[in-house]
């Protein structure tokens, strides 16, 4: 294949293709959809944060007019009721105990929701009360209750091997992840200074604007789910396994879905909706609320010890990470979140001797899972923070300070992972011009800071398929798994296809999203699609092509290699060029038939790589922030931000951008706003009255965001996934900038006024 | 590929794997489905059978509580408003004229059908009556109204060529097909005997169970249409014409179909709703009453004066035929229906010199299109009740004659087509004998009739696709544009898909149909599915099968050449076997990813063939009846019929007798029961009270089929199409048993009792 000379649609801020769509409210979401005979499901949630389970009896809520049925953990014995993103500790709904305020006991089927509702408060369930553990602290302390009554702990020990897993067996520790590189304990005595910091990471939930909803509709030994979620392919093999069904039994089908950034991957609602449909052969809706999709999954709160040896002009040498994720009740996503935190504790620096150590612990909490940045966020907060700390003890400036530790392109992360594929300097030079570095703030109580960090794609090995189908008259629809969450695919993707075959974006459809029909796609997580999913779409077009060449050099008498397409046309050595639809009526001798294109991406595995499989490409955020403390207030206003990432190349810059933006105001949320707050277990806040996200009014003042393109990444056209790398920095950045401005160092978030006008009375009334 | 031994799946009458979900009324057809904001047409249909359009005018009927918008002539002149499956001549509502009673002049859309029927009458419309031509014989009269005022005649001259069509200019012929083979007047001439009748098929409706009905919903500039179909992919390229839209935005579905034979394909009801749609853009069901049906689509009422020469032991030397097709009062399909007509009504026999003409005919009745049988169905009654006539004079038995002129394997039916593929006397003596044919009927009034024939397969140039698509637990869904009508292919293509890959039947799905994701499919007709979508299932699963054995050598350590596949396992020189989802989950390095396997078959275009495409198969129906006549009321009683079709090799054995037996009741209707009855233009009997259709008492009391599996045919393992053949003898077989019986020829169908009573009433009073 030829180098393409000049991109035409790839590379364009197109219109969104869903946009008319999306903000006319006629884009159709799960919660729009009806069924003929369609009941309604609410679930009975549990008061308690642990308890074991004496009696759940329906009898008197099956007997109120409207209500169809009630699962209770009678019904559910003849399935495989057990499931988990990782463990198989969770069922559809509790059998032995229950684990978390809001764990499912059991589910009520009716006609509407009020009858469901009411039907609630007629299950009888006996309790008996178990002490929970609701932080870290508690879990791991040495004879805590057991959230799980397991025996066994799931270790992975990887690099120079340390350390005794087995330890953790019988307790919450649910998954342990060792990594090891160097002697660590000679780098620390190498070291000048060694310096040690513990910071913390609270409980933040992903609030996506669609709470978590689905349909399921079984007829026969055939499940169909309509549902909003990030994985429709894993959630068919599970509800599959769940329900004893081959693969080609159950149907997932994907609407548009409101948001996800990791809370609509794996199984969710979904295994209750379709137990009921199971149970009373009726289709079956189940759409929780703001207050329960907070109870059913969260970021992973974390306390991250991080201990980091220097020399004294600030070359990094050695680090020990501690690090704890707090998993909740059920682990969920939590073992690949913690082992993601132990990997990426390193950074973006070059550090010879390191050891990490990542757990997960199980809480009588909401379970905590995927969420954007998958274990990143917590540790870039430790060790972005402490880079800032470690170049003020050694009074060096912290530009200065990561300029001398970034690792450089082609430079390994690990032995064996693929090698840095960017210039880091690149991005930190730029966001530290961007914010005026060298230049003092002119005000008192302002400061700057900066962060950088760098992560692996994603969390499981990824495999996408992509089919790509061009209709007699030319124009195309694109089957892709990749799910249309809001992040833009539908339109990058279409881009990919209508750039191969010369095509305009009006003329390419994507196709409902239908495990059925669609081929296999992993997920839609770890900032991959355009990457992963690109490159399966573009070698479908790229297949289409060819055939639409060859068809063309039977029709026209033209050696293939002599053809070009553009602009709907197949132009040869002379002439105006042929239309698709002339071709394609002329090969088939009708107007009929059409040109199927295959392609599929998979990544590679390595014995060498520390997690079996060298990343498909490094995602990198750059962030640099100027605040002013209002010593009165505590409260922090946010002057300036400027972030950058490397994109590769931009299929769609605005929509890059978008996702940039985006990316930062989550970290914005995180760093200054977001926590669940528990109080007895209970959890105090989940609704957006009491839980603040920030709005369009808490944007930076100043607000810049630089997508960095060298076409230095593996997707189609040089592309390299974005979107989470926006997030990573902002909690550091804005740490450091504080610390900058007011000389205090925060080592927990979320920095809220009341948190920082206490450290400022604290500070002042110590005099420091 | 090496020859199966065995078949395990494919030719074992296996349960219909759509039964349950059918027989408990869980199967989803177009009617069930609800949409969100789903509104409801009516359509306001003409009262006249010709009338010029003076004035409609919808404001009154748009003032009435609950319409939503009224769909006129004024909304339409912007689109592509004319359509027709050949001829552009109709038009979503009629603009100039109306030209029959049922025309559809408006249509109504309101949030509820009684709002929408009582607005009906609130449209003023105003017509200028014409005058009518209703039959064939008044539209062909010198100086008839025309129908359309078109100046242009399609016609198709082939073989030796004669005739003017363009005689035809200006009058209600639309289409003409001539047809000549040697010289017929030699022919004539050396013919011992010269026999010239003429017959006459009424106007029959298909009357499936289902009526016409669709769902059209335009979102942006996206239209997504579920419908009663038969032919998704034409329909959705006729939309996209009418709406002006690349053929990716416009998404055909097809639920189940109650019922098509013809009557489904081509475009129905969609463009009322697709354009009340456009207009109102809301989802609009548009579901027609029987009695609209019955004024949608017909069967042609045709003539056909057959002339043919035979030397006196009886030999056929020549034959002219001129046939006259009734398309109603637009052509629909008619002209193609025409042309088969011509080109069929040469018959099973060798008959060296042809001259063969064919017409359709435009009057002001209800349009004719396809219908099972496809023009067959009245040559056949012409020329098999002429056979019997033949032999009659010649003092022949009918068998002998039949016998000494039918084609053998091998020979040419036309020059250029395909060779008779099968033995023609073998299915004819089949049925002489279960008929038990040399043995006189022991009782008056009884007597026996024999009929055959043969027909090309199909109407149109046929491509069809198909994709297999293997999950990673081995089982598969097969994603085919086969409509499931109720013939069963949903059954007998999973039964292809899982004897190629050594799956059980429960692990194979059919895939919603869907334009968007479907392979191309030209259309669910001809009898062609099994063996034109057949082979492009069976090529798919191969394809599947070739990547799973490709797969498997690699994970095995063996040579593709070694592996065989058995019940889902792939076996290879040693050991139990492989499971596929092991293969499978080796091969990826993951319980992910998918085979995805790819089939076409397009038929051959040959200059030398008369029709352009040599045929796919050739479908051969045989019939024999026995019947007794009751003398005092007229009433036929079917004692016997046996039928027997040439099937290459039954995929479902129990399915084809059902195709089979279905088809032959399809024949006993027309045959004695069922006929549209017009009377000063209006049609007097669109109801099942007053058109009767044949129920399970109208069965034969003793009813044989047979089916000659000769593994003869071009389709998967040797099949070859059924379901038509069984109906074409009918009519004259039982005409050929009542002559036998009662000395009486009819040359008019159904041989309803009072003109049987009044046939014999006239022969008594004749007194011969």
């Amino acid at each position: 294949m030829k180098k393409r000379q000049a991109l035409t649609v790839a590379g364009t801020s197109a219109a969104r293709v869903d946009g008319v769509e999306k903000v006319t409210g006629r884009a159709v979401y799960t919660g729009d959809l009806e069924l003929p005979g369609m009941a309604f499901a609410k679930v009975l949630r549990s008061p308690l944060p642990h308890a074991r389970l004496v009696k759940v009896d329906a009898r008197r809520a099956e007997g109120l007019p409207g209500v169809l049925t009630v699962l209770t953990r009678d019904d559910i014995r003849s399935l495989n009721y057990r499931y988990g993103a990782t463990y198989k500790d969770q069922s559809i709904v509790a059998v032995d105990k229950v684990r978390y305020v809001g764990d499912p006991v059991a589910a009520v089927l009716a006609v509407d929701e009020a009858a469901a509702d009411e039907a609630l408060g007629l299950i009888d369930v006996e309790y008996e009360e178990l002490p929970p553990v609701t932080s870290i602290e508690e879990a791991i302390a040495p004879g805590a209750p057991l959230v799980h009554e397991t025996e066994s702990v799931k270790a992975e020990l990887r690099g120079v091997r340390y350390g005794a897993p087995e330890r953790f067996k019988g307790t919450n520790v649910c998954y342990y992840f060792g990594y090891g590189q160097g002697d660590v304990t000679t780098g620390f005595e190498k070291s000048d200074c060694v310096f040690e910091d513990v910071f913390r990471f609270p409980k933040v939930q992903h609030y996506s604007l669609e709470p978590h909803v689905s349909i399921a509709h079984f007829q026969g030994d055939r499940l169909t789910v309509w549902t909003s979620c990030q994985d429709p392919f894993n959630l068919r093999d599970h509800l599959a396994a769940m329900f004893k069904l081959p693969l080609s039994r159950v149907r997932v089908i994907v609407p548009y879905v409101g948001g996800g950034y990791g809370g609509k991957l794996y199984v969710k609602t979904e295994p209750i909706a379709a137990a009921l449909s199971w149970k009373a052969r009726r289709p079956v809706k189940l759409a929780l609320s703001v207050e329960e999709s907070f109870k059913t999954i969260t970021r992973h709160p974390a306390r991250v010890r991080i201990k980091t040896g220097v020399t004294r002009d600030g070359r990094l040498l050695a680090r020990e990470c501690e690090i704890y994720m707090d998993t909740g009740a059920y682990a969920d996503a939590g073992p690949r979140v913690t082992q993601k935190a132990g990997y990426r504790a390193l950074g973006p620096y070059r550090i010879p001797q390191v050891r990490v150590e990542a757990h997960a612990v199980y809480t009588n909490t909401v379970p905590a899972g995927a969420f954007r940045g998958f274990g990143s966020v917590q540790v870039t907060w430790a060790y972005e923070s402490q880079m800032d700390l470690i170049a003020e003890r050694l009074g060096i400036d912290a530009l200065e300070l990561r300029l001398k530790n970034l690792l450089q392109k082609g430079e390994d992360y690990t032995p064996g992972d693929t090698p840095v594929d960017c210039d880091l300097k690149e991005g930190l030079l730029k966001v530290a011009r961007a914010l005026d570095w060298k230049r003092k703030p002119t005000k008192p109580y302002r400061g700057k800071g900066l962060a950088c960090c760098i992560k692996d794609a994603g969390g499981t090995f990824k495999i996408a398929g992509a089919t790509v189908k061009m209709s007699s008259d030319g124009s195309a629809v694109l089957l892709t798994g990749t799910v249309e969450v809001g992040q833009g695919p539908r339109t990058a993707l279409s881009q990919v296809v209508a750039e191969e075959l010369a095509l305009s974006l009006d003329q390419i459809a994507v196709a409902e999203l239908d495990t059925d029909v669609t081929p296999y796609d992993v997920s839609t997580s770890a900032s991959s699609s355009t990457t992963v999913m690109g490159l399966a779409v573009q070698r479908a077009a790229q297949d289409v092509k060819k055939q639409l060449l060859q068809a063309a050099a039977k029709v026209m008498g033209e050696k293939v290699d002599r053809l070009t397409l553009k602009a709907g046309k197949v132009h040869g050595s002379k002439g105006k060029g042929v239309p698709y639809d002339k071709i394609i009526a002329d090969y088939f001798g009708s107007r009929a038939g059409e040109f199927i294109g295959k392609g599929l991406y998979r990544d590679k595995k390595s014995k060498r790589a520390v997690l079996g499989s060298p990343t498909t490409f490094w995602e990198v955020g750059w962030g640099g922030a100027e605040v002013e403390v209002d010593p009165e207030t505590g409260v922090i206003r946010l002057l300036k931000y400027v972030s950058a990432s490397d994109v590769g190349k931009a299929i769609n810059p605005m929509q890059c951008e978008g996702q940039d933006e985006g990316g930062v105001l989550f970290g914005i949320g995180h760093t200054l706003y977001e926590e669940m707050i528990y109080q007895d277990g209970q959890l105090l806040n989940p609704n957006l009255i009491d839980y603040r996200v920030p709005t369009f009014r808490h944007l930076p003042e100043e607000f810049h965001s630089f997508l960095i393109e060298n076409r230095n990444g593996p997707g189609p056209f040089g592309a390299k996934g974005m979107g989470e790398g926006g997030l990573l920095p902002v909690a550091s950045a804005i740490g450091n900038a504080v610390a900058n401005a007011v000389g205090i160092r925060f080592y927990d978030l979320p920095l809220t006024p009341p948190r920082v006008w206490r450290a400022l009375r604290a500070k002042e009334s110590s005099g420091t």
